[in-house]
C-alpha cells in the first residue's frame, strides 16, 4: 500500500486516522471491486471469462437486479418532485387518482409546496405524524412523531446513535456474530469496542440470554463500559426471525443491564415464513408493561429493504424512545448539522409507512406488486436454501426472513492451506474462486463475523426469479469442482 | 439541563461522549428555537405578537421563502423518478422536449433506469463523467470523475474530510473566523482543534497570508500539528469574493506549509457585483503549474446554493486532488459504508454542473429563470447593506456574493449590561430583541466567531423581494428603539 504513497503530498496513508484505516466494510470490498473488473473485462473483451455476466448476490440492492418500485410510491415522488404538474388536466391519464391525492395532501402539509426546501431537522413534520401513524397500526401502541429522525437511509441513523453513545475505546457496544458490518465500521470509526455476542447457528442463529451475560460480563472485567445491546431482526446475514418470548427475554436484560436496545429493524417487511411474525421492540416493551422511564430504545427503519427495495432513495428514519429531554436535544442539534435528510426520502419513508388502504383505488394492484415481490423473495429463498443444503460439506439454516442466506462451509484441509499459500482468509479463498470461475459475487463470512473456524458466506436472495436456476447451476458445478480439486 | 435527567435511564447528559456537547450549530440554534415557539404562538393566536408573520433570515433555505425551482431540473427529476411515463405519449405536452431527451439520456446511463438501486459509492459514473465535464467547462482544465464524490449535500463531504484529518485534539484546520459553523461543529465532533485565523473587516474581509502564518505558528508552538486549511470563497457568512492574486498566495501558502485546501466552493454562482468573478481553487492551482502532486486539494460544491437553492435535494459533490491512491482508497471505504448517496440529488447535481446549453429550445426561459433570480438577489443584497449601513452604530461590508449580509453593530455600553444581566452574550440579546419586536430572525455573530469586543449578526437577503422593504423598516424601527432604550 505504502508504495503508492507520494510523499511530497501533506497526506499519506501514515498520517490519516488510524480510525479510518481500522474501519472496513466487505459488502464493498476486495470480492467486489474483483467482480466490477471482471465485468469491465467482459464489456472490453466478451468472451474473456467463462460467463457472460457478474451475477451480484453481495448486496440488498433489489433495484439493481430489475426488481421495480411500487407504482404508486413513483407516482407520487414524480408529482412530488415537480409540483406545477398538479395544476395540468393532462395528468389524469398519466397518474392513478390515488396518487395524485397523495401528493397533493403531502404537499399541502409543506409550506409553499416546497420540496427544495431545507426541512426540520428531524424531517417534515407532517410526514412524521403519518410515519408515527403507520407505526400505531403496526404495533397497537401509540408512536409520538417528535420521537422520529428521518435520515438519509438507515446507516446515518446508526452513525449519530453510535457518535452519541461512544467516547473512548472503553464504551462497547454488543453486537451479533455474524452481523451487518455497518455495526462494526461504526464502531471502530467512531473509537469504540465491538463487544461480541455469538448467534447459534445450530439452533437456526438463535440468540440466548446467557450469551448475552456472559460476554457482558466478560467485557466489564476487561474494563469496558458497555452502553448498548445492537439486535438486527430479522437477521442480516443470518436471515432468523426472533421470536416474541426471545425478545421479552432480550428487553427484559436490556433493562436489567441499563443497556440502550438498538434495533435494526429495516427488514420488518421481509417475513418468508408462516409460523413468524414481526414484532417491534417497541411493541414488545410496551406490551411488558416498559413505558419511556423503564427502557432506552431506537428502532432503525430504511426506504431501502421490504418490497419497496428503494436503496437509491436514501430514506429512513430511527424511533428513539426512552432518552431525556437533554440527551434529545443533543441529538437534534447533531442532526441540524445536517441540516436535513432528502425531501424524496422523507416522502418515501412516509409513503412506506402508510402504504395505500383498502378503499383505496389503487388498492388492488399495489397488493399484487407487493405480495407478488415478496412471495418471489420466499420462493427464491427456498430454492437457494435446498440448493446450499445439498452441497457436500455445505449446511444452511432457513431465510425466515431478510435478504440472505449464510451457508456454513466445512472446507477440506487442503482447501484452507492453499488460502494460506495465497494469503487470504479460507472463505475469501473460495468466494474469489467462486467469483472467478462463475461470475457470481457473495461475501466471505470473515467480513460479517463468524465462530473462530467456520466458514461462511453472504448470498442474496434478490437475483431476478428466472436467473436463480442459473445461480444454482453455476454455485452447485463450481463447489463439486472445488470439491474435487480440494478433498482432503 | 440536569433536571430534565431521568436516572433511572442508561444514557444522560453526563455519560454521553464529551465532543457531541461541545458541538455548536447556531444556525438551527437559541434564536431560531424561539421563532418557531413565536410561530405556533402566531398560529394558534393570531395577535399575540406585534408582527404577523415570522421572517427567516437565519438560513440559507430559499425555496422555503418563495424562491421558485428551475424548471427544466424538476422536470427531469420527475422523469427520473418514475421512468415508465416516458413510454408515454402524453408526457409531450407536460414536460420541455428538452427535460425528456435530458432525461432518457440519464436514464440509459443506469442499468435497467433503476433510479431506486444503490449507485457505485461515489456515485453514478456517468453523473460524475458529466459533472468532471462541467468543471473543465467552467475551469478550462480537466476534471477526472474519479475525483469526484457524490454526496447528500456538501456537510457529510466536509465530515468524511475532517474524519480522515483528524486522529486527536492535536490536529487542527485552519478556518475564517467568522466562518460557517459547520466546520467548527465538525472539528468539535471529531475531536479536533480549530485554528482561528481571522478575516480582516476593514478590507472587506479580507484575507491576509500574514494573518494565516501567525496563526500557523501560534498553533505549531502550541503543539498543534495543522492539517489543513479551509477557505469559503464566496465567503459564508461575510459574502466577499476572493481576487485571484489572493488565491494564487493561499495556494503557495499551501503548497509551502504542507496543507490540505478546503476549498468551500458551494457559493460559486452567487456573484453580485460586476469586477468580481468566481474561481475555483483548483483552476488557480493548474493556472499556476501546480499539478496532482504538488497540491492537495479538496473543493466542495452544493445543489443547495447557487440560484437553483434545492436544499430539500440534499445534493452535492467534492473533487478531491492531490490524494495518493491509498488515501483515495480509504475516503472511497468510508464512503461505501453509507453505500452512496441519493440519486435524485446525485442527478440534480449533474444538471447543475450541466444546465441547459446555447440551441437547446429552453435555454432561453432557463436562463431568464436562473438571470431573473440572480438579479433579484444582487438588488436584495443593496437594499438591505444600503439600509444596515444607515442604521446608527451599524456597519456593513458589501455582499459581493453568497447570500448573506454580516453587519457589525457597536454596541452601547448600557445594551451590554443588559445581555449579562439576561445570562446572554450582547449579539445574541440584540438579535432576541429584534426577533421578539418584529418577527426578523438572524443568527448571533457569535455563533460563526468574530473579534473579541465587536458584535455582528447574520442576515440572509432570501426574503421575497416584494417583502424586502418590510425587513428594512421592521430592522430600522426596532434598530432605533434599541438604541434610544440603550444609548450611553
Amino acid at each position: 500500500m505504502a508504495s503508492t504513497s507520494n510523499d511530497s503530498l501533506p497526506i499519506s496513508i501514515h498520517n490519516i486516522n488510524p480510525k479510518v484505516l481500522e474501519c472496513e466494510y466487505a459488502v464493498r470490498g476486495e470480492i467486489v471491486a474483483l467482480a466490477q473488473r471482471l465485468e469491465r473485462e467482459l464489456l472490453t473483451n466478451p468472451g474473456s471469462h467463462a460467463f457472460d455476466e457478474i451475477l451480484y448476490c453481495n448486496i440488498g440492492n433489489p433495484h439493481s437486479l430489475g426488481q421495480q418500485p411500487i407504482t404508486f410510491f413513483r407516482e407520487v415522488l414524480a408529482l412530488c418532485e415537480h409540483p406545477s404538474l398538479l395544476e395540468r388536466n393532462e395528468i389524469n391519464g398519466l397518474f392513478s387518482e390515488d396518487a395524485i391525492k397523495r401528493a397533493s395532501q403531502i404537499l399541502k402539509q409543506i409550506p409553499g409546496k416546497a420540496t427544495g426546501a431545507y426541512s426540520h431537522s428531524q424531517g417534515i413534520k407532517e410526514l412524521r405524524d403519518a410515519i408515527a401513524e403507520g407505526i400505531k397500526a403496526r404495533d397497537d401502541f401509540p408512536a409520538d412523531p417528535n420521537d422520529i429522525f428521518l435520515t438519509n437511509g438507515a446507516s446515518p441513523a446508526v452513525h449519530m446513535v453510535m457518535q452519541l453513545l461512544i467516547s473512548t475505546e472503553k464504551d462497547g457496544i454488543l453486537c451479533p456474530i455474524p452481523q451487518y458490518p455497518l455495526y462494526s465500521a461504526s464502531i471502530a470509526l467512531h473509537g469504540g469496542t465491538l463487544v461480541p455476542y455469538y448467534l447459534d447457528e445450530a439452533s437456526g442463529w438463535g440468540l440466548e440470554i446467557s450469551e448475552l451475560k456472559k460476554q457482558l460480563e466478560s467485557a466489564k472485567s476487561k474494563g469496558i463500559s458497555v452502553r448498548a445491546l445492537a439486535i438486527i431482526n430479522p437477521g442480516n446475514p443470518t436471515g432468523q426471525v426472533l421470536t416474541k418470548e426471545n425478545q421479552e427475554q432480550i428487553v427484559k436484560f436490556c433493562k436489567q443491564e441499563g443497556l440502550v436496545l438498538l434495533a435494526d429493524e429495516v427488514y420488518q417487511a421481509n417475513i418468508y415464513v408462516p409460523d413468524k411474525k414481526f414484532h417491534s421492540f417497541k411493541k414488545i416493551s410496551r406490551s411488558m408493561g416498559y413505558g419511556e422511564k423503564d427502557i432506552s430504545l431506537v428502532s432503525f427503519q430504511s426506504v431501502s429493504k421490504g418490497y419497496y427495495g428503494e436503496c437509491g432513495k436514501r430514506g429512513g428514519y430511527m424511533e428513539i424512545t426512552g432518552f431525556s429531554a437533554d440527551v434529545r436535544e443533543q441529538i437534534y442539534k447533531v442532526a441540524s448539522v445536517n441540516l436535513c435528510s432528502n425531501i424524496s426520502g422523507q416522502i418515501l419513508a412516509s409513503l412506506v409507512m402508510n402504504p395505500p388502504k383498502v378503499g383505496d383505488h389503487i388498492y388492488e394492484s399495489y397488493c399484487a406488486e407487493r405480495d407478488g415481490i415478496l412471495s418471489s423473495l420466499g420462493r427464491r429463498a427456498k430454492t437457494l436454501e435446498a440448493a446450499f443444503n445439498s452441497l457436500e460439506n455445505v449446511t444452511c439454516n432457513k431465510a425466515e426472513g431478510a435478504m440472505y442466506l449464510f451457508p456454513c462451509i466445512k472446507l477440506p484441509e487442503k482447501a484452507i492451506k492453499a488460502a494460506e499459500a495465497a494469503d487470504t482468509t479460507p472463505d475469501t479463498f473460495y468466494c474469489r474462486q467462486l467469483l472467478n470461475a462463475t461470475g457470481v459475487v457473495v461475501v466471505p463470512g470473515s467480513g460479517f463475523g463468524q465462530v473462530a473456524g467456520t466458514w461462511h458466506f453472504r448470498c442474496t436472495i434478490l437475483p431476478r426469479e428466472n436467473k436463480i436456476p442459473d445461480v444454482v447451476s453455476r454455485l452447485t458445478d463450481f463447489h463439486k469442482a472445488f470439491m474435487n480439486e480440494y478433498r482432503d
